[in-house]
């Protein structure tokens, strides 16, 4: 059995070798290469079946210590360690580029569109305010404060020396939390859905943030070393990360006028509507990276403006479709990336010499988070109404649930480019036991958490997901849904002009075909 | 406008270049890369939003002289030729391997498998002996016809000479059909069941074995260049397409018996059920491919037995979702290998000097689909009682539906690398042209052609293929389905044990969960 793993694994690396040096050498029998690449293939569908299975088993037997997440990555790992095992003689170093690539053309994007798409837009709304405060803020606090200790600890010896500048783009990649998890968790356990709702944007928007931050600083390095020009990374930043926003809603907007007038829905060409509605994400993400901005970003917006708008002007099948499709492909590649992760930290050279850091750089995030999550509360909590205020219990949860994933890692994967060789190693090394550590440690004690900060909420079985998005639940915080306090805030929306308003004015008649029941339930 | 257009050219091409490169120096920057690969995927996705937006306009004006295959094709050609005229430094011979694997990996999987996906098993079954004599008969007299003509034309000097094992494999590619267009015309305009399936599943069929035969031939003239060993191709052929059939029938009973077992729909687990559904085809082929065998082959019957038998296991919305997915999957991917083979025909470095191989090819090819349809049906039509025979007027469509596609442009593709230089050039070129004309000329004239030959139904705006799959239509030919016909068939039907019956009475209480009643409906 062990063996037969071992060819496939070995054959799986052959893979990798074989189509590098045919790309090399054109003359290379293919009949070898695609039956190379066949069982490299099967090896990893085989890995993914396996998760699902895993996953699906563990999750009815309500065994919450092993996420489905915290399953892919070690049998990637697992899977890893033998193929590094039974293969030292081929150069492990050729296919990781293809690799990076692979993760960011085709893996992250379904992932961060299916993100935005499955947001749902009453919560998410609602709490605008502060998921914002912590996806941009927060981030930016987060990473400052890591990036100012990790810089300090260098300078006291007490782990590996790096430049401020690169100090700020460690701080930036391992910034970006992953929903992932944690949130198949809440679902499962239904926690409140005000706390899902700030979980699940805040880890949707720090990537968006962490990237342009990251891209940003990067940039910066590069074209200039000196400390001076402050403004210069803030305006990179800006650029990067309203760029792409920008792009992705202009997208999203198109999409929506464009199923608005095409007619599909009269005609009923069902697939047509499909193909084309599946296209848009695509193109939104490359047309960010084409113009040099983050796609990333881009297909995050793009998502939320497609759920909100286009959806809408589909038929009805369609959307059910289009709804199940993100939703299987984002599965596919969620899954796939958790255990390309764990092969991958399996298959590279890592440099443990600095073990320091990776203690030290623990230590640290873990002050970063906590300083980011209170603070912004805190700034947030000064804003909002009594009655409104993010509870303790909340804050801690939410500080509990930074898990670092597929951005974090992608982005250190990055970073062992854009680095001097030493330098990129050890944030990578550091990046990687973080990711393990946080998948493994936070996933499996989420459920725990929750009982114990006591925000589990009653129903233990529902599909929190679905609840939100079919629900037409009242917009105030908690139990003080008075009438009262409906009366006042729907006074405040014409006081000053929200986010709430100007949508219900002006961007829905606008964008989609609803009558007006259709937009008032909305 | 032009200009711009070309800018986007050259990024394509500069990604494929830098995707090379990247492999060969690691330390090249991944944002430039990034960059030129999203406006190359821009590109890419922006050709299969205007093919599907043209195909769509065509067909609601009902001009039929231009199929959205013929359009695709158009297009993908116009923007080779600007990326050519604009770009002339950079190699285009380095991406040429990627492409290929790019093909045969997944563009044709999906598209192989939604062939034998959407077969409607009625009308297939009923039709079987005349479709398999069609597909494995017939193309292995088409290719042998074609083979020997080629090899005497060559002697003759009327054409470029070819070693005869290589007008065999030529033989052999030229013969796969292309079901895309024709069907899709058949379709729009209703034409008579029994002539669809006909078409269908000998084009379908024949891809299979067309490959087979490819690979025989290839195999064979690597390793033994006498042509005693006859039973040797015999074999070869045999041991590719039977271990291909069954290793993919083997996989579709396997999933049907995890999807009846599993119990999936009483936990009303749509997602995990969707997601190891869609990961069985590709498993198959890639298994298939891994061992050696023919993964085209493989998928085909897998899709084929999932259709029977896994399908009628899946909970009703995984049901519809999977026949939308692999339906939009499979457009997606149908779309893309006509813009693609359009746009590498123009990119590609063509031998024109050998006109008249070219010339005569197309000669031999009309005569050698001739000999094939009228001999076939000859032999059909002597085993079949008088009222099922073919007629002649579904005798010519189908030899008039003889359209080459995507499998001979992949098989010519890899006569590039199996033949030497001058040889496997002048094949690539002559079945690129044979591909161009046949899919302008006979997509063109599909439509008059079912009119002349009065093969057209009375639906005119009826999608045949639903029809097909819903309708609980009588096994018999024609209009002479008589009770007693029925009768005789049934009683038939106990005397020789046939596919339908021993389907009926084992296969189907296996390997579904349906009950009775579904049974005898189905």
């Amino acid at each position: 059995m062990e063996e037969a793993f071992e060819k496939t694994a070995n054959a799986a690396m052959a893979l990798v070798v074989n189509t590098t040096e045919s790309l090399e050498s054109p003359t290379v029998a293919p009949g070898k290469e695609q039956q190379a690449a066949g069982l490299g293939i099967l090896l990893q569908i085989m890995m993914l079946v396996l998760s699902f299975v895993i996953g699906h088993v563990l999750r009815r037997h309500k065994f919450y210590y092993l996420p489905e997440a915290s399953a892919s990555l070690l049998i990637g790992i697992a899977v890893g360690i033998l193929a590094n095992v039974s293969n030292t003689e081929t150069s492990t170093r050729t296919w990781f580029n293809f690799h990076e690539e692979f993760f960011f053309m085709f893996l992250l994007p379904p992932i961060i569109f299916q993100s935005g798409f499955s947001l749902a837009p009453k919560p998410f709304f609602s709490n605008f305010g502060a998921i914002v405060s912590f996806a941009i803020l927060g981030t930016f606090i987060s990473s400052s404060v890591t990036a100012i200790l990790v810089y300090l600890g260098g300078l006291l010896l007490l782990m590996y020396k790096l430049p401020f500048v690169e100090c700020m783009m460690f701080g930036a990649l391992i910034s970006a939390t992953d929903p992932v998890t944690v949130l198949s968790i809440f679902q499962e356990l239904g926690s409140d859905i005000n706390l899902y709702a700030l979980v699940f944007g805040e880890s949707v928007l720090n990537d968006a943030m962490a990237i342009s931050l990251y891209r940003a600083m990067s940039s910066f390095r590069k074209h200039d070393s000196s400390f001076g020009n402050f403004f210069g990374i803030i305006w990179s930043f800006l650029e990067i990360f309203l760029g792409s926003l920008a792009s992705g809603v202009g997208v999203g907007f198109t999409s929506s006028l464009l199923f608005k007038y095409a007619g599909f829905n009269i005609d009923n060409l069902y697939n047509l509507e499909c193909c084309l509605f599946v296209l848009f994400p695509y193109f939104s993400y490359m047309l960010a990276e084409g113009v040099g901005l983050s796609g990333i970003v881009s297909i995050l917006f793009t998502g939320i403006v497609m759920k909100h708008y286009t959806h809408t002007n589909l038929s009805e099948n369609s959307q059910r479709f289009v709804t199940a499709f993100f939703h299987l492909i984002s599965s596919l590649a969620e899954t796939f990336v958790f255990i390309y992760m764990g092969f991958d930290i399996a298959m590279e050279r890592h440099s443990w010499s600095h073990i320091g850091f990776i203690v030290f750089s623990i230590l640290f995030i873990i002050i970063a988070r906590a300083v980011n999550v209170f603070s912004c509360a805190y700034l947030v909590n000064m804003i909002r109404p009594a009655s409104r205020k993010i509870p303790i219990q909340h804050q801690k949860a939410l500080c509990f649930s930074g898990l670092r994933g597929a951005m974090a890692f992608a982005l250190a994967l990055q970073s062992l480019n854009d680095l001097p060789e030493g330098h990129g190693q050890t944030i990578f090394t550091a990046t990687t036991a973080i990711i393990v550590l946080s998948v493994l440690l936070i996933g499996g004690s989420t459920g725990p958490m929750l009982e114990a900060l006591q925000v589990v909420g009653d129903e233990h079985d529902g599909p929190l997901g679905e609840r939100f998005e079919d629900d037409n639940y009242s917009d105030s915080y908690g139990e003080e849904s008075s009438t009262s306090n409906r009366i006042k805030m729907r006074l405040k929306e014409f006081r000053t002009p929200s986010f709430s308003s100007l949508d219900k004015n002006y961007l829905t008649p606008f964008f989609t075909s609803q009558n007006e029941d259709g937009i008032n339930s909305d």
